[in-house]
């Protein structure tokens, strides 16, 4: 029995890995491997319809909103969105919470000028900082929702007079959220929404009317709305996965129903861990992360014994990013309650060994 | 029994649609999915690691080329290269051989001036252009190896006194070439290569010397080879489908053997088509391409006899561009020879019919 609490690419449900599966040898009883089918086809145009509109039903997205299926990952956005959206005379603001958001930083400013409003590199981005100004002046303000590799999370939308983006790789889908005080969303697919190799990109269609011209074709919103997110050939098998993840999202209940278990697991993770001082929890407690959870050891050199039992028990992803150190454990919506029990479990069986 | 001449998405090996789909529920026997494991780990660097190194033995590559796997597909390079090797004071040379050589140059113009050498756009891109002049001042030249849509493909490699470019998009792997003479060939993996949402790039370490600073991370060909083509987190799945699909390739005797059953299939095709005057090859015969054929009727009206007697027979993806009209059937690495005769059986008996 493997728990796998890799930080992403990470866990899908079960169901989703063996409906993919399925598709590769036979889609949909075509006799035909979803691989090798035609993008321009009804078969495939079906698969993109029905993802594009679960994301809109899950996130009750409104008219203005127009959802995308886009080549690469998250850091394709980081320069594409300036690209769109800056120039040498304008200015956007950002917050700076964590490594993503200081990648999405360095992009920008190739592209105009940046405002940095607030920084938590001081403590080793692991708070939130929660008072800034953002100017009225800029082209956009953007943010990290969930910083994956510090364990922080923002719990409420920023008040912004400006058009509001956001980074919401590692949290989509996870929690209740009014998404359309948004003007641009992105997410890498590989966390809550699918399988790696895709981007998903929810943006306001008046937003738009404010982007720069003379774009590379591919980098222009606009004529990827246009072709439905097909101006060239997608990522056939990577959108399919997203279709599978959403309807299971969709069948269990939707956003509010995976946010109550997303709750739970995350409490029960950091009530255990706070029970004994063996365990340091780095994050400031009202930023901590639901999705990623960082923790280290008081005595370091436990760390090696405590990850050696997780291996054992077939523990999976838990060690911490060279950043942070320690150890982290994300708890995407996939992840089982019963895999978050089996790893407390063990964090309980140490606690009683070591602090003896 | 299904016959798949898909232009791209298309035909891939049975062996790797099994091999892929088992990799889904369980890969390599760790109990976990390809879709799930980390892309930093022993497990997914072996899967790169291999894939590159099987492009460099079956394209024999040199010490100096480097490879690597990208999002996106070709349409992502249409600018990037322009984005790293021109600028406003610079000029590309570019050969004009259909639908996405004239894409290539529409994102190229954005980023310095283009000279197009030479265009067939006089005949619908039924020709490739012999007699033309590359200019020395040139950063470099580019052009279409294979025209998927127009079904012509260049016969050997150009001359050229400045750095040479190609997209072989829809026949690299398929024929012996000296690829080594090239410094940037590019191509889309869903047609030789493997599954869509990735790209192969083949680049010469010295043009790299030439290209521009202050780019993007992600649009950086240097910054991707520092990070082994995992700059951000890749496409798994796809990059895994490659390296099935390379493996086949490898096994099967490379790229002489390939090459060999591709005449085969090709020739049998055309000769086939060429027996009787109700079909009509709109491409110049030095000039036909190996991949994809293109055929009209004389009489159009027997088109949607022939479709319909086709799709009885389980032969899919045949219908023309709609650029193009007619017949369009892409006869890539993985299509058997078995598929391309049962499609000449139908054209037979569909000549002995209407005959008459």
């Amino acid at each position: 029995m493997k728990h796998n609490f890799n930080a992403g690419p990470s866990i899908l449900p079960k169901e989703v890995f063996e409906e993919a599966s399925r598709a590769i040898v036979d889609f949909n009883n075509t006799g035909l491997s979803i691989l090798e089918i035609g993008h321009r086809t009804p078969l495939f145009e079906a698969v993109m319809d029905e993802a594009v509109s679960l994301v809109k039903e899950l996130m009750k997205l409104d008219a203005d909103k127009e959802v995308l299926f886009l080549h690469g990952g998250a850091s394709t956005q980081f320069f594409q969105l300036p690209m769109n959206f800056l120039s040498k005379d304008k200015k956007a603001a950002y917050l700076d919470c964590g490594v993503w958001g200081t990648k999405a930083i360095k992009e920008a400013k190739l592209f105009g000028q940046v405002q940095v409003v607030a920084s938590s590199s001081d403590r080793n981005y692991s708070y939130i900082p929660k008072e800034y100004q953002i100017p009225n002046d800029a082209a956009y303000f953007h943010y990290t929702t969930n910083n994956t590799i510090e364990g922080t999370q923002m719990q409420s939308i920023p008040k912004s007079d400006v058009p509001l983006i956001a980074d919401m790789s590692s949290d989509i889908l996870s929690r209740e959220m009014d998404f359309n005080q948004f003007d641009f969303i992105y997410a890498g697919a590989q966390k809550n929404i699918g399988a790696a190799g895709v981007n998903l990109v929810v943006v306001d269609k008046n937003f738009l009317l404010k982007a720069n011209s003379s774009l590379p074709s591919m980098m222009d919103y606009r004529v990827h709305i246009a072709n439905g997110s097909m101006l060239n050939t997608p990522p056939v098998f990577a959108i399919y996965v997203c279709l599978l993840t959403l309807r299971w999202l969709k069948k269990i209940g939707g956003i509010p129903a995976i946010e109550k278990l997303n709750n739970q697991k995350a409490s029960l993770l950091y009530s255990t861990l706070e029970k004994s001082s063996l365990f340091h929890l780095p994050v400031k407690k009202e930023d901590r992360s639901f999705m990623n959870a960082v923790f280290t050891m008081t005595d370091s050199s436990l760390e090696k014994d405590f990850l050696s039992l997780c291996r054992r028990e077939g523990m999976i992803g838990i060690e911490g990013h060279r950043n942070v150190g320690g150890f982290r454990v994300s708890m995407y919506n996939a992840m089982p309650m019963s895999s978050v029990e089996a790893l407390t479990e063990l964090i309980n069986e140490f606690i009683n060994t070591y602090s003896s």
